[in-house]
């Protein structure tokens, strides 16, 4: 099975990602990218509820980190979002893209020391959700709590 | 039609809330509370979904700023949540309850002057998820942006 459709099957036991209809679209160590269509992601105004826009954000990052984990060789991890803060900046009327990345101020090398030193790190992401002409719907900062034994 | 019945129906026309199984348990002026059972809203560990979570206090927010603006005679109004701040605390393994209230800084009466004058404001909203022993599963403060025409 490849890294896509193991991750798609971990969203799939996820009620709320199921409905969603997340798909995930791209795993790469520096980056995930999961989709959702706007269709059951819509407020009562028509366009993407806020709430879908977070979970969406909030899953490519608890993604990234698991994944990444797994591949430096902690394949018993658990991965847990410990704070957030988003910014809405424009109401979004098409699909939801979500993509996320390690966030820049982190070195990826002193979290596997520290996983591989006390069992547990903690990891900053940054996410993002794409309009259609190329901007910004809405960003993400968040740091996710790690806990692996090799 | 109550007041309680009327954010109900607004609720329900959002297809995640529906899933979610959101009800409306309290609207007052000063607080609202909003329910939805675990049993749709799990993640892959079998506790509350982290998403579900921010969904259901960012509701309870939106729907506090906008029953809040009805009554003070503003009926036209839309509110959209701008930014959010959220902590992840505990997992919780039960039903999820959340309460919503205007954040402490904030006067009403500055926001209602702004709304009148300006036909908008912006409006701190402290939110919350409980655990079954009375402490805290999460909390959030978020700003939303109100707009309203008398």
């Amino acid at each position: 099975m490849s890294l896509r459709q193991s991750l798609q099957q971990r969203f799939d036991a996820i009620p709320m990602a199921r409905v969603m209809g997340l798909e995930v679209h791209e795993v790469e160590p520096d980056r995930v990218r999961l989709h959702a269509p706007l269709g059951p992601n819509i407020n009562d105004k028509g366009c993407a509820f806020g709430g879908s826009l977070a979970s969406l954000m909030t899953l490519a990052g608890w993604a990234l980190v698991s994944t990444r984990l797994e591949a430096a060789g902690f394949a018993r991890n658990e991965v847990f979002v410990a704070d957030s803060q988003i910014r809405y900046r424009a109401p979004l009327w098409g699909d939801l893209n979500a993509a996320a990345v390690i966030a820049p101020e982190d070195r990826w090398e002193e979290v596997i020391a520290a996983i591989a030193g006390r069992g547990r790190a903690r990891i900053g992401i940054h996410a993002m959700i794409e309009l259609a002409d190329g901007g910004t719907a809405c960003s993400m900062q968040a740091r996710y709590a790690a806990f692996a034994a090799g």
